[in-house]
């Protein structure tokens, strides 16, 4: 519990107009994208790095939870105050792009700026920032890094991590640490920014990142394949991949997506069609496209699809990709509630991933409608119950996971872990494995204050 | 120190042709490519993963040191028994290629499988795997990953740990971990792969490797431009990049580099020529590689290039390549001893981290040519001494890299830390993050078992 004396020490660091205590704030800062609430006994905005050190230390000391929060999209309770004590609010004062330095290709920013302020930014000095998460209008870079966010270009240009450069980053003592250069090679000391990525914030918090930007490329097109089933779709993914194409996006809809588009949307879509393929392909050169496009078409065409569209121009891809992009809210005609779990698996598994999916939704009597980002193996499985089955739903989910896990897939492909998936790791991992983990938390946190409860510690 | 009933229990679990204590084996396991020589007790080939398991958990027990060896090839020591005790040698019996899945694009390996054996079979099958250290015909898998080495193709291609996507490792209490999946995306839990690559052998023992593969690109051409001087080769670099270049490879030659191929080894290139890049494109389609070569011939001749070369065909892509294979040989006329380092600088400051490199030379009286990987600000840097120079040959290294630090670059863009870098760890590192390091450390290893002696423990 939060002593009036941790209040006034608080309020020393950080003035009194950086922290709140007050109902509406621990209410506004008591929610993320999961709709469960854990109210924090306080809210701090801290205006710089040292802020943080000194506000660490003195919870380290003192035995004060602390959860750090960009923009509170997440899907697994990563920014849930789980244990009451203090969010961190990085949205006030560490909201800024600090430098795109077009030399070396990289941007340092604060952890509250919006992911796509800074594609925005870049994209104006004709550089790329690929990792595009459905949240990017309001997700946070700090979050992106915290959860390892992926997004549909992770196909051609990989997720989160495989742009992080540096970090720095305050421990649970107060020790501020850099970690990583602005350089693409280094091998000096353990990796840190590696494993500090994807740590959901129960290692240390963030408080700068340096992040690799690419150049923009020049060409762009869109198409859609569209198969008589999941099967001939997922076989397409995975066989199309192997033979050099290299889409930036391969998205996936399935037959009760596609029913739900056509039903609830009128999108122009064969009413027979059991799995649709949508993506992007991109280059340098116009011949590029044309390869990637023939590589796809020829492999489609071999895996069963019955038609394969590629976009003339700007609103024809609008058009294909209006699909995938109201997919989401399109499937609310299967139940009022949907649990959401994103899956992935390696890719030639997706077959009989999604068979095992819908021979789970048949015997649970639940839609299971499939959506999501196929050309990485990752997707969203979509549980569409009424609130009255919320039990059966979970353990239809459970049944899930370990399928999933048996066929060498994982529990979350982008989400995490956070406080929804927490009962799950034993599924994923072995007594040693979860050992380790509690090993590295301990040297790292030993007091347990960073976002405790999250990855079940 | 090894006791008679340590030896009986070792030989117990690996069997009595596995374990050896001779002087014809403690010598041939004590070197590498330091020529630093360190004796270990006993050599042990463990034949498989659960012999590792429990040799690690005895000499746990029992407070006895061990080092994991692949080829001995490595430049800083990582693989010396420096304190004695067990070298558990790979090469014997974990030297498998296991599976190379052509459906997920992806090889599991053995730790002692040498690099170019996985090159070469990988691309029987249509598939590539870019890292490719300069050791690439001897060195092994295991140790390329736990030193995270690069290449020369990592300009456009990455390094190890941008390949590595599941590991197998023991801990050093025996404890047997998988981290990793076969999956392109994955946040469950922490990234265990991400710390143990570059780990140098310190966290645990490497008993399995997943790696990705990506498709062969079809097409190929090498380049060659021919610059005035240092400072205009390096302005090519990082300014060539920024405009959309994506060459494989961007390998630079200094003039003394250059002066010493004409007069060695009489390699047709101008005298008067202060720096060459030389590299490869490549890509999918014939028009990509003009894209590329016309992005690097206006970027070279902007810069001040006075020569842009193009090879026809493989005969005439090997004499251009013929100059950087032979840099290393050729700059022997410049003393009989090379003290070999290899920073890393973000790549707009290698112009002034080359100036810094030859000011310290110039006050020392050595000679100091320089070349490698400029395309990703990677620089070998070669103080060449007489071996009654030592000393100072070794304060010129410490101001370099100091300089190099201060610049934001790294102490070792890949080689490591092991042995020979140990020593300037606190240049690069401050109290805080070698503390860290430290805590991490024995997060994983409390006793201190696991090749003791590297990177500062």
């Amino acid at each position: 519990m939060i002593r009036k004396r941790d209040i006034k020490a608080l309020t020393k660091i950080v003035g009194v107009e950086n922290i709140y205590s007050d109902k509406a704030h621990r209410l506004a800062y008591s929610y993320d994208a999961t709709r469960t609430r854990y109210e924090p006994d306080l809210v701090i905005f801290p205006r710089d790095e040292s802020d943080i050190s000194a506000i660490l230390s003195y919870c380290n000391q003192n035995g004060i939870s602390v959860t750090p929060r960009g923009a509170g999209s997440g899907f697994t309770g990563g920014s849930l105050p789980a244990e009451g004590g203090i969010v961190l609010a990085m949205e006030k004062h560490m909201n800024r792009i600090l430098e795109i330095d077009t030399e070396n290709m990289v941007a340092v920013v604060q952890p509250a700026v919006i992911n796509m302020e800074l594609q925005r930014a870049v994209e104006e000095v004709g550089l790329f920032y690929p990792p595009d998460p459905a949240s990017e209008e309001y997700s946070t870079i700090g979050g992106n890094v915290s959860e390892n966010a992926g997004g549909m270009r992770a196909a051609k240009y990989g997720i989160t991590k495989d742009y992080v450069m540096a970090l720095r980053a305050v421990r649970a003592n107060g020790d501020i640490i850099q970690a990583g250069k602005r350089t693409i090679k280094d091998v000096a000391g353990y990796n840190i920014a590696g494993i500090l990525t994807a740590s959901e914030g129960t290692l240390a918090i963030l408080s700068e990142i340096t992040l690799k930007l690419i150049p923009k490329p020049k060409y762009k097109r869109s198409y859609m394949g569209i198969f008589p089933n999941v099967e001939s779709a997922m076989s397409a993914v995975f066989k199309s991949l192997a033979k050099g194409a290299n889409p930036v996006a391969m998205e996936f809809l399935d037959a009760l997506v596609i029913e739900a588009l056509i039903e609830k949307l009128g999108v122009n879509l064969p009413k027979d069609a059991g799995g649709i393929l949508i993506g992007d392909v991109d280059g340098n050169v116009p011949e590029e496209i044309e390869f990637q496009l023939e590589t796809l078409r020829g492999s489609f065409f071999e895996n069963g699809a019955v038609e394969f569209r590629v976009a003339e121009g700007d609103e024809e891809s609008k058009e294909l990709w209006f699909a995938r992009r109201n997919a989401s809210q399109s499937i609310t005609i299967y139940g009022n509630k949907k649990l959401n779990e994103d899956i992935s698996v390696p890719r030639s598994r997706l077959p009989e991933a999604l068979k095992m999916i819908y021979e789970i939704g048949d015997r649970y009597n639940f839609k299971i409608p499939c959506f999501g980002h196929a050309g990485d193996g990752n997707i969203h499985v979509n549980v569409m119950i009424d609130i009255s089955q919320i039990e059966s739903g979970h353990r239809a989910i459970e049944e899930i996971f370990k399928g999933v896990v048996e066929m060498g897939g994982t529990l979350s492909g982008e989400h995490g872990i956070g406080t929804s998936k927490a009962p799950f790791m034993d599924i994923a991992f072995s007594e040693e494995e979860l050992r380790l983990f509690r090993d590295i938390k301990r040297a790292f946190d030993p007091n347990n204050i960073l976002n405790p409860s999250k990855m079940g510690f």
